[in-house]
Parts: C-alpha cells; structure tokens; sequence
C-alpha cells in the first residue's frame, strides 16, 4: 500500500466521523458499509488504473471520424462490466450514442452523462505517445497517467465505474438508480446528442432522475474546487472564402503578382473577421449579439467575489502562460468578465502557403475556424442567425459559415439536489468548495436543462488533471498533495455522491 | 529525326532567309557557321533533355535550407562544361552564388543571369513526383519536361547552356565574351544578391557588359513574347502575432473559453491585416505608401494598348481561373492595373488548429506571410521603412515584421541593345513580340540596373513552359505548335541572341 492510499483512507476515515454533522441525515450510510466500500477501492486499485489506461488505448476522435465505433462499443462494454443492465447503442445523423441503466430497486435516480469521444492530438507535441497511457511522475502532483482523454474525460469516467465496481465487490447495493447517457460527439460541440436524450425511452428514464452529473476531477492545488452553476453555450464553425464560391478572385492558388489585378480570398476572408469583433479585439460586433445578454445577478457577483478570494491569481496566471487578463482588469473583474461575457475566439487560420518563410502565390481559398461562447440568454439557434445575417448585410454573404456543432448556454439553480449533494460531499473531504455562478467553457447540459427534458445538471469529482485539448494531458493517480485526492479518492466521491444523492433533502 | 525537329529546321531556314533584311546588319552571323550549329543543336538534342532533367533532379530550396550546396556544385559543374573557363563560388551572408566568365576574344561582352533554387512543392498536389523529370505529352503542346524548376528556370537555362554546347560542337567560336552571376535565392527575394553582384571582381567583369538577360520560354499559344521593360520589385516578409512579444495573451495554446479575458493574438494579427489595404480589399493603405508611384506614361500605356490587343483576354482568364478582373475592368484597363498598381498580398496564413473542423484552443501565436510589389519609384527600403511605421503608429509595434527578401523595382530603357537584339531576334523566328512597360511579377534586374551597376537588364528566350511556383510546373520539348519553338528552337534563340549582341547598333 502506498503513501497515498494511506492518506485516502485516513481522509475517508476522518470524513466518515464527520458525516453524520454535515450531512445530517438519518439515512447516512452505514459507517459499516462504507468501510467495506473503501476497502474494495483500494483492493481494486490497480485494476481501476489499468481500466483507465486501457480505455485510453481505445480513442475515438468524432473530429476525424477516427475509430469512432469502435471507441462506443468498448465504452459500452465498460457499462455492462460496471454493473449497467441494459446498454443500448443509440443511433444519430452523427456518431453513436449509449443509453444504460442500473435498476437498484432503490426509491431514486441519478443521471449520469458520458462521453467517449476525444480531442485530436499532436503527436510531435506530446512527451510521451498520446495513446500509450504511459505513467510518469508529474512534480508537485504525484504519479499521472498521461494521455489524451486523461482528464477530459475518461479518468474521472473511469473513476466513477470503479465505484460501481466497488460497491459489488464490498456486497452493497447502490443506494440509487442510475440512468446513463453517452456521447460521441463532445468535442465537436454535440451536434446530434439532443436526438439521443430525446428518444422517446432515454426521455422517460431521465425524467424519473433527480439530475444529472458529469464525473470530473478539477480540484485545485489547494484541495478547492468549483461548482459550477452553469456553463456558456458553443456555436462552433468555420468560415470559408474561395474564389469559386465569390466569383471573384482565383479558383485556385495562382502566382501572387496577379493580386495587382485579381482579388484575394485571404483578403475577403480578413475582412469579413474583421467586422466581428470591436477595435479593443474581443468584444463581439456582430449586430445584436448583446440583445438578449442577461448582465450578472448581485448573487452571482457575490459567488464570483468569494470564488476570487479563494483562487489564486498568480497560479491562473502562471498555468495559462498569461502575464495580463484584458483591459489589464484586477483578479475579480476579470472573473466576472470571464463568466459574463460572449466571446468571437479565432481557433485557427489556413490559407494559402504555410511552411518557412514565403511562397509568392494569390490562393485560391483562406479558411477561419472560430467558436462564440454563448451566455444567457443567448440561445444557438439566435447566434447562428445573427452571425449570418450580420455576413451578408455587409458584403460577405458568399463566405461559407459551416457549423460544426454547439447548444445553448446552460444554468442549474443553486438549491438543486445535485447541487447541495456536491456541497456536502466535498465538505465531507475537506475540499473547500465554491459555488460558481458559470463556467466560460461549455458542456451540453442544456439538453438536460432545458425543456423538454428540464433536469438539473452540473459536473461532480474530486482528484486532478489538467490539459485538456492540449499536449500531455494527464490525471492524477497518486497525489503527493495531501490536499487533493488521487484515483482512490476521486473513486470514494464517487461512492458518496450516490449516497448523498440518496437522502439529500 | 522528330516532326519537332524538322519544324525547327525549316524555321531555322526561313529565319536565315529572312535575317538580313531584319538584321540589317553587315557583321550577321555567315549562313554556314548557323547551319553547322542549327545541326549541332539537333544532334545534340537527347543530351540536352537529359541535361534539364538531371538538373530538376538536383534540386536546391533555399526557403527550406534543403541540398543548397549540392544544387549550387551541380550548377556550377554545367558552367565548366558549357565551357565556361573560370567558375567560382560566391559565398554570402545566406546560400552562395556563381561567378562565371568566358573570355571569347571577342569585341562585345554579355551579361547572362542564373538562378540555380526552386520554390517549394507539396508533392501531393503533382501527378508525377516534382524532382522526377518525367517526360509526358501535354495536349495542345506537345511534350513536356514535369517538374519543379522546369520552367523557373532550369529549361530555359539549360537551352542556354545548350547553345553553347552547339558552338563548340560546331566548331564555332562565340560571337559574344561571357559574364555569367548565378544566385541560390531567388525563390526567397535575392536577400544576399547584392553581395555577389558587388564584389570588386564580379563589379569589374559586369562593367564591360553591354547588358544582362535571364534565359526565359514564355512563349504564348500564337507564338507571341512580351519583352519587358521592367519589373516590380518584392518586400517579401511575415508578421508574427504572439502573446510572449506582445505581453497580452496566452504564451502557447489555451483553452478557448479563456478567451473571454485572456486577449488573442490571432485578432492582433487580424486587426494589424485590416489596415494594410483599403476597403476595396486591394489597394494598399499604408502611410505613403503612394507618395513615390509614378503613374503610366503616355509611352506605357500605348505599349498595354498594343499587348491588349495581341493578347487574348479569355486565354488569360482560363489559365488562371479567374472569372473577372478586379472591378470588373476591362481587358487593357486591367493591364493597366497590372502595371501599374503596387500591391500587397497574403500569401498564407498560420494561426492554431488547421486540421478538420475545429478545435477549442485560444492560439498563443497567429503567422500571416505577405509580399508587397513595388513599382517605380518606390524603393524596397522606404517600403519596409513605411510598413514598419504604420504598424507601429496603430498599436501593432509588438508585431514581428520578418523581412525574408526583396528588392528595388527595375527599369530598362527601350532603346538598350539587350532590348533591340531580343526585337531582332524574336522577329526573325517570326514571334510576335511585344513591348511591355513593366511585368508585374519580379526578378531581381535592379541589381543590374541600378548604381553601382547600373546597366540594362532584361528576359530572352523562345520556347514555351508554365506552371511556376505551381504544381505540374513543366518546359516544352518537342512542340506540336507551330508558332511555339521547343527546346531546339529556345536552344536556337540563344545562338542567334548572342550572334544579335554582337553586331546589334
């Protein structure tokens, strides 16, 4: 047994002999049981790492449309090992989706969101293979798997199976039922996920829940973690100038000197971004994109200022390689901004020559790939109308907006039940916990959110990683940091969730 | 004995024939010493293939730094055969040049310029691979050399070199003395060309020049040539955009969302882009950047009016895939444009993700690669100079402005003998030729034309290729057209210029 396991188990030691005060409920499992429970967690330790791992070895990127059935049908088969009764594969116009369920005979249920899919990976970027799950030691951290899909999102998915399989191994039943809906198309911006949760029969099961939860595992080097209250909404999609499509300039690359009589696509393409955002440079100016922006609540602002109390600028500065937020703003203005402010990001650009140096062509076509981030009360469907309509009012209607994915913005009232579940969990761990009032990064919650489904939804984990979308993701395994937990950890918040999801009031 | 060939003998005759009343020359070249030579060039028309494709076989890319030194000893070992008697390796700051003399005895020396470098290729975009020098048929031309190079510039160079081959097969002696300067960097804007050109030694030998050509074959469908009068001149450089330089910012790639209060340096670039042309989307927007164009003569436009209407409009459009002009003008008003307007270009742009879809990364680095043409008299130096100061003045002096090459404009004067020997000679192969004030692509001649060198400079060569800087870039062999000379005839061309410059008044 290692050092950390050590520590997991006087953490949980410690939390169970605080449970009945914070959770102050006559249903608090059993001190008994959960023993058992924690025991199972760190007996199975090295198979949960190796679970982990081996869902790793088995990516799917939907971007790429790269081993994407595959990578549902070993997720789904990861379901039926954890103890789901049914899992169903779940067609869509896009990649596959998965429907599971756990009937525990138990008086409520939870839902649980999924997905399988992956962000594309560099590899020349990455330290060690992105695919081989390789473990190394991170300083400061403890021992990590590095791997794409590491945190976002397999790790801490990986975690909550294992506390499925804890409690089978300990001979406990789940205190709640579980309905489980899988994606594949996350990181494209689900596009079709709504066409999964609203089958007739996934819509049925999700209305008996209490809400619905994605596993995370965001704690800070502090032990601290966010609840986040919300999250903005993507419109993802790329624009595309061409001369074929303009009618004017090349139909392909030609010599660049025929600029001084033929017109650029590059430039058009310049242009037409150009008009969408103000001089400061971030401020959207498509027309009427504040129209229906919902300034922050006094309630809000107040979560925010707690949240910048409690979370270190220096360190947010130092893990982004960002020396200054906009406009220069102090730590709690450039929280708010962060968390109230639609964004026009620029995600890439290609046109035309782009190894060293130059090359003396006029191309043909110039492409920009960019994503909003929508607030409340934006919704997706207004953004893309707008972003079409501003285009073509000031000339450049030719320019192709290709939409590749997004959904509206999405918000949780903070007295949900799976709101004050988490609070009392991570209380329980000595995680100190914020309430947030809205994450500047997205999830499709809103398909849970809003009608027709209309569930609560938010994300729940202890643990670590970090490096999502970027090179040597990783997720904490072994913490050196007795204030954040590791895998068994992140495994045992699971196993309380369920429970406190099970008498929360 | 080939269809082609017989073709280039009997245009050879009937050039013969016609020679002394367009000559009008008492020193013309004897028949005899001409016709020994037009049968050298035939005899020796399968080593002058093999020459050129052995050539595009050795290739040089200065922009990418790749097998310069073995492109430049190859190139200078075709000099030692062609029989030049001293060849000497220039070094500079960058890739080395060549100086090359061949002392004929004669009265008259000429000035010849090479380039030994090729532009870059994406062999996936060829239907042959670019260095294999395939030799295919080319409908509507007959056959062709494939490959990088083979027209820009290695066909017409070697056809050159194949003259003088034919010289001394024949038996004859040159008619001309020769001063050979070759440059690895012309592909890169000639950064280093000046330093070759300068040496006391190459300085010398070029001041007994009576003037200097670049061997060409751009011969059109009809058989027509353009002599130009000039060129415009390059200020080829890259502007780099990052949040290390600009203090605002990620350093690398963050996660998007963050964008909504960490600044993008791909909007900087955006932004600075946006003030370098009007709103047309063409005409250039820099500070002065007008202040030295010197408008069309009267001369100048009556020269466009002539090519206007030699030249056919809609062969023009097709080749290039363009379905209309700039402002839709029409055919000799956009020449006009093409001759006289200076311009600013985009070649590429590099900035984040760039593969399918998108990707939610806030870029830490956004790369545009630009060429600005200059016309007289704006200088290469002023240009940078006013460029530099215009991005500053608007907040862009964060912004790296990598000048990777570039030159003065060029000008040559239409009663120089360079010029009135291509005339002589183009009219005796019975090839239209036209006088253009000014092409609007460049080559470094204002090397040549400007102090200290100060003397005319100028293209020459019948025959015919395409595709520069493109894929499929291919030189015309054996011609199925009978206005358009194949290698024998552009080989021929070079024996009659060199016979031209020695007795041109």
């Amino acid at each position: 047994m290692t050092d950390f396991n050590r520590r997991s188990l006087i953490a949980s030691a410690a939390a169970m002999a605080a449970m009945p005060a914070l959770a102050a409920s006559p249903k608090a499992p059993a001190a008994d049981a959960q023993k058992k429970i924690r025991a199972a967690i760190d007996k199975q330790l090295p198979e949960n790492i190796a679970r982990i791992q081996d869902w790793i070895k088995h990516p799917g990127i939907a971007a790429e449309n790269w081993r994407m059935d595959e990578a549902c049908a070993y997720t789904m088969g990861l379901l039926t090992d954890a103890g789901f009764q049914t899992v169903k594969k779940m067609p869509t116009k896009g990649q596959p989706g998965i429907f599971a369920t756990l009937d525990a005979g138990a008086k409520r249920t939870v839902g649980i969101y999924f997905m399988y899919d992956v962000k594309q990976v560099n590899p020349a970027e990455w330290s060690s293979p992105p695919f081989d799950a390789r473990i190394t030691n991170k300083p400061g951290w403890g021992q990590v798997i590095v791997g794409r899909g590491a945190i976002n999102q397999k790790g801490p998915e990986a975690a909550f199976l294992a506390a499925l399989h804890a409690f089978r191994e300990a001979g406990q039943k789940l205190p709640v039922n579980l309905v489980l809906v899988a994606e594949g198309e996350e990181e494209i911006a689900s596009p079709n996920f709504h066409q999964i949760v609203q089958a007739p029969e996934v819509m049925a099961a999700l209305k008996k829940c209490d809400g619905i939860v994605i596993p995370t595992a965001w704690q800070s080097p502090n032990g601290s973690v966010a609840i986040n209250l919300g999250s903005k909404g993507p419109l993802e999609f790329q624009l595309i100038a061409s001369g074929e499509r303009w009618g004017k300039g090349p139909k392909g690359d030609i010599h660049s000197s025929q600029h001084a009589h033929v017109d650029s696509p590059v430039w058009h393409l310049v242009q037409a971004l150009n008009t969408l955002v103000k001089d400061d440079g971030f401020t959207p100016a498509i027309d009427g994109w504040f129209d229906n922006v919902r300034p922050l609540t006094a309630r809000e602002k107040e979560l925010i200022a707690k949240t910048a109390a409690s979370q270190s600028e220096a360190q947010a500065k130092a893990a982004m390689g960002v020396k200054m937020w906009i406009n220069n703003e102090p730590w709690q203005q450039s929280l708010e901004r962060l968390a109230s402010q639609p964004t026009v990001n620029i995600q890439g650009l290609v046109a035309g020559y782009g190894g060293p140096g130059g090359k003396t062509v006029l191309p043909g076509r110039a492409e920009a790939k960019l994503e909003c981030r929508l607030v409340p009360n934006q919704t997706f469907r207004e953004a893309e109308t707008k972003l079409k309509a501003h285009l073509a009012k000031r000339g450049f209607g030719d320019i192709e907006v290709v939409v590749s994915g997004g959904y509206d913005p999405t918000e949780t009232a903070e007295d949900a039940r799976v709101v004050r579940a988490q609070q009392a969990v991570y209380a329980r761990f000595g995680a100190p916990a914020t309430l947030y009032p809205r994450n500047a990064g997205s999830w499709p919650g809103s398909v849970f959110t809003q009608p027709p489904v209309s569930l609560p939804a938010g994300q729940f984990g202890l643990g670590h990683g970090s490096g999502a979308h970027a090179p040597d993701e990783y997720f904490l395994i072994e913490s050196i940091n007795p204030a954040v937990q590791g895998l068994a950890g992140c495994t045992a918040g699971f196993v309380d969730f369920l429970y406190e999801m099970a008498v929360a009031r």
